[in-house]
């Protein structure tokens, strides 16, 4: 995987409505699941085979912003902004949970670009991410309102 | 802290628009702040003090996904649904970064219920909750989906 110093980096200047990053994958076990949710997402369907087969999921699940978390990794990974990755407000849906063994990968696409009126240098770069599992199955639907900047300024 | 099994639960049918939930108070330090961003969102701003002086953010600054984890942690802890806090979707803003050394806390409010047509026995509540930090500035507004079920339903 290539360094982000190595990236090609991008400004304001160059982004276009319609471009596209894909990640890498990234695979989910069932430790890792459930220490997350013991920090952030204490739920019994996050950290108990038993109780997770009896509840709504129907068998252990990782919580939705362990699956949001993962996504941002692989964003950061994968989005070459060149200040990073700054959101301002972002909305989320789960349509299918995300399950111990899942290999989750992410398709970003720039939907909108809105230059700011009051701030020449900046806008808002509509980024729409989409994380799918190794079944082709989308576990989250993301759309954040990223923060960009114009070559030079910041 | 009461334990969850200890609190009164409630099903969609205790509920009422209006309701409010408040969490108890959760330190954050820079460890903390370093270690999630290492995992989830390795940029710059979120890793090293330096670098975070000079970008976009002043200072080091946590990651706002880790701001939501750590709400999703106080929601768990306050928000005493009768079968745990299931999202099906969520709108985030971050109004103010949040930094090494806050205190935080969230405010969960019902919005909105709505009783699903198809499913007799389920709802959809819309919870609106706002993260605080010690100064009483709000670092998060989280608006959640949250399925719930009539009692004996699931």
């Amino acid at each position: 995987m290539m360094n982000k110093s190595e990236t090609k980096l991008v400004a304001l200047d160059d982004l276009a409505v319609g471009n596209r990053y894909l990640s890498r994958e990234f695979p989910l076990d069932t430790a890792q699941i459930k220490d997350f949710a013991r920090n952030f997402d204490p739920q019994p369907f996050h950290l108990d085979e038993f109780a997770a087969a009896q509840s709504f999921f129907g068998g252990l699940a990782a919580s939705g912003w362990h699956t949001a978390a993962i996504t941002m990794r692989l964003m950061v990974e994968s989005v070459p902004f060149s200040e990073g990755l700054i959101g301002a407000g972002v909305e989320i849906s789960w349509p299918c949970p995300t399950r111990p063994g899942d290999v989750l990968r992410t398709e970003s696409t720039i939907v909108g670009i809105v230059p700011s009126k009051s701030r020449p240098g900046r806008g808002i770069v509509t980024l729409q991410t989409d994380t799918f599992n190794q079944d082709g199955e989308q576990v989250q639907k993301l759309v954040s309102k990223l923060l960009a900047f114009r070559r030079g300024a910041k």
